[in-house]
């Protein structure tokens, strides 16, 4: 059986974001199995649509979170949303891989990613507002815990 | 002997504190032997009285420094520290747990608190002004180091 | 074969550089195979000069990029750039180790550095930019893989 790799992607960071795709494309293309379970922010990278609530907190969350790659903020010199656009910018000049990129090769390597249960609750975000993936699914803090506890690494981004 | 879950509480948001205790609840949850390193900003959390010190940057750092549960701020959307309130308040609604339900639940489930001593002497604040809990000690990084290594699961938030 | 220890410093925060290098210090001193890979903001505490670039964006982030300890932030309370000052202050009234400190102190216990290949390239960084360290090498993503999976603790600052 091979080495398992689990990261748990709380960030809702573009630059984070990068750093999480680079290290699990890096894994899977090591063999290795790997799963990324989207939490929080995080799970914003997931989001392919948006159904508004009945809930005003919820949309008042909701509307500012980014949806998809292309809204994500970076951690440092965001430069009031400019960042990222010039960090896409940066990367294609470098013929490097964007954060689209990235995800479209996790997607290819099959790596499995898991949206959790509570933040989607919790942000009030329909699994139906997902992007379509087969190896996405919808899981708690349990499934987690027992991917971790078999991982050779786990990290918390 | 029960696996070991170490987590290393660096930050002091509300949002990842939360995640930070809903890993470690989860962990005790399935009989695993937990410990939270409070260290830097999240020792934040373990505060419950500040008492003014004769130093004027430790005061600047301590008055700035949230005490407590309630006055942390959320790593994104903080709303000029509206955030975490709205957070609560949408917690409630969806009858999830709050920050300080979940660290009601990490105290009934026994998990062991260390309080970083470098960070507290850097901060100024006497372990007299951290909270009453019967499993919270205050100890250095070695500490953290001997059980990070006897862990299936260490992460640093 | 003594025990490694990996870090992976992706932040460019003064306070999360100190926490990275107090506990890879404590982990060396406590006989341990130390690994600390600087990827993107992170790499801003190896470099020591400043070569302009041809390409705008790149000179861009490098020029808003922090060279050495002494131009990083805190990731909280930076007060526009004096939090660091003030922190390196209040660390020296303590008697404690500024970040510099733990840095000579990293290099004094030889731990190895790996500056993330990618991250250079993307930020347009020559190796040549890089702090003098014997120890210090520059590799990518499979390097830290590799390291990882053979590390008692891997964690992602």
């Amino acid at each position: 059986m091979s080495d398992k790799f689990t990261l748990i992607l709380f960030s809702g960071d573009y630059d984070k974001a990068m750093a999480a795709f680079t290290l699990a494309n890096g894994a899977a293309g090591n063999h290795m199995d790997v799963t990324i379970f989207f939490t929080f922010w995080g799970v914003s990278l997931l989001r392919s649509r948006n159904q508004p609530r009945p809930n005003f907190l919820e949309n008042l969350f909701k509307s500012m979170m980014p949806s998809g790659t292309r809204e994500l903020g970076l951690s440092k010199m965001n430069f009031g949303g400019l960042g990222p656009k010039l960090m896409r910018k940066l990367i294609t000049q470098k013929k490097g891989q964007t954060l689209d990129d990235l995800l479209a090769m996790a997607k290819e390597r099959k790596i499995r990613f898991v949206a959790c249960e509570a933040s989607l609750k919790l942000l009030g975000i329909e699994p139906s507002e997902l992007i379509d993936y087969e190896h996405l699914e919808v899981a708690g803090v349990d499934c987690f815990l027992n991917n971790a506890i078999e991982s050779k690494v786990a990290l918390f981004i």
